[in-house]
């Protein structure tokens, strides 16, 4: 259903799974009377016009940032330096920038220094996703149900309001810049929470780095098998290895910049990680089976939270 | 579609998922004239009559087995040295012996001893399942389209023919009885694969075994975090971290003795994957992004090469 628009211009930087997903709902709920897109591949160019995602698209960042009152960055990490410095001479004051990285440390670290006064940073961190990229994977769903966490550059503290129904407290232009982006996300059918940087960065360490770096891993392992050996992983995927192998699909240069940007977070989920495994290797070496059976009853739990949360 | 029955009196060890879900595609396709269960708890015996699963059921295996033609034991390893004792004095020669565990090496080396001259033991692993335990989890399609693997305690050579339209070579006794195992899962919606034990276990080590022993890892460790933070986890799940609990919310005792019997295998391919994993943290550590786009790129390539082979 078209409602009012809550911007004039929202330049996508990136037409991705997640911008061209964030376009697809702008679109369906007449959000933003101009969506200005930029992507650097002129295939991806090509298709978010055919697929109608924008009005305009560009190659330039700084091109498709001028004149937005609202750009979203959704692009890898790595690419947060240039695109930040190539945007803000664009940006006048009041508007609003913010992004959909999965390390909000790093992206207030990479972009707030290079915001000209006046301008509102607002990273957020829709938290849903698939396997595939590009503009064609996307699709307005993909968010519905799912919780957005935004991490104003000042904490959360002063941002998150007292009262539970609002995101914000004082209504400071900060603070209606988040309400304004929460809006947004809001309207793609997430629950919108506010969250410390540093904290959203160890809770995604646990919840999601470190699962896809051990996905990854053991997917690595498996192609590194002699061909024959490989072959029988493939043909016998269904008893484990299968679901790995999904999460091990998701896209290679977005999640070498999550690594790379949420180094200690990650390292330090890791190694709790491997402490554990090490003690379940111990177990088995020595065949202590209650110590094996205690755990996965423990686990079985954690699922049914999981289920109740309706986070299935 | 009701076919001739193959067997007279089928013998299930065991109601939960696999072995009602194997009562459910005899009863689908009349491939036995009598199935008589054997649960050990009362309410899985209750369940199965209530579900019309089976002709009879009981929870002594003796009881069952006896006049069956063909036994499959359903139940965790944990359980076979003691049914293999229960049933071996009401086995009469000719009968098969067969199990649907997921390690075939401790299966043959647990089973074999016990059985009487003439009955045949035919190991079978049907590779499919869910994370769900119990008669009530069962149903006839789950073994569609997957991989049943059998290991004749004679090793694959001698029953593998050199025609690939037949399981077995010459019909000799033990290999009539293989065929007609085969048939079993034929009709379930299996191929049929022959395979020495101990290769099975070492691919089962690397596809099922080590997988599910890290999502279990994974799963506990954040069960251990404070409950501030393990509540975060379960909201946020959706990251990542949610497919990693549908995996350990499997049966623990059902993967606690799958661990005890194929320790050196889950041990050899562990350790691989832990020098993998310890290389990737040096990465991240180090910042070799390139270190990391390259694994994540070929690892992506694995699974086109699943949704290829339909195992998805």
């Amino acid at each position: 259903m078209a409602k009012s628009p809550i911007f004039e211009r929202v330049s996508l930087i990136g037409l991705g799974l997640i911008g061209s997903s964030l376009a697809r709902v702008m679109r369906r709920d007449g959000l933003a009377r101009h969506i200005a897109g930029c992507a650097k591949s002129e295939a991806t160019r090509a298709k978010a016009l055919e697929l109608d995602l924008v009005d305009s698209v560009t190659a330039d960042p700084a091109e498709a940032a001028r004149g937005a009152d609202l750009v979203v960055i959704c692009t890898p990490l790595g690419t947060y330096a240039e695109i930040g410095a190539a945007i803000a001479p664009k940006l006048a004051p009041g508007v609003i920038v913010s992004d959909v990285g999965s390390v909000k440390g790093a992206a207030i670290r990479l972009l707030a220094p290079l915001m000209p006064e006046g301008v509102h940073l607002v990273p957020a961190h829709p938290v849903a996703g698939t396997e595939f990229s590009g503009p064609e994977a996307g699709f307005a769903e993909l968010f519905a149900g799912r919780w957005c966490i935004i991490t104003p550059p000042g904490g959360a503290a002063a941002a998150r309001g007292p009262d539970p129904g609002a995101a914000t407290a004082a209504p400071t232009p900060d603070n209606v810049a988040i309400e304004r982006v929460a809006a947004l996300w809001r309207n793609a059918g997430m629950q919108v929470e506010i969250m410390d940087a540093e904290h959203h960065d160890v809770v995604m360490a646990i919840t999601s780095h470190v699962p896809h770096l051990i996905a990854y891993t053991i997917v690595g392992t498996a192609t590194d098998l002699e061909a024959h050996l490989k072959s029988e992983v493939i043909k016998f995927s269904a008893a484990g290895f299968r679901d790995f192998t999904r999460i091990a699909a998701s896209d290679p240069v977005m999640w070498r910049d999550i690594f790379l940007n949420n180094r200690e977070a990650v390292l330090e989920a890791l190694g709790r990680l491997t402490e554990d495994l090490t003690a379940l290797q111990r177990a088995i070496r020595r065949g202590e089976g209650e110590i094996l059976e205690t755990l996965f009853t423990r686990t079985r739990a954690i699922r049914r939270s999981i289920i109740e949360a309706k986070q299935v």
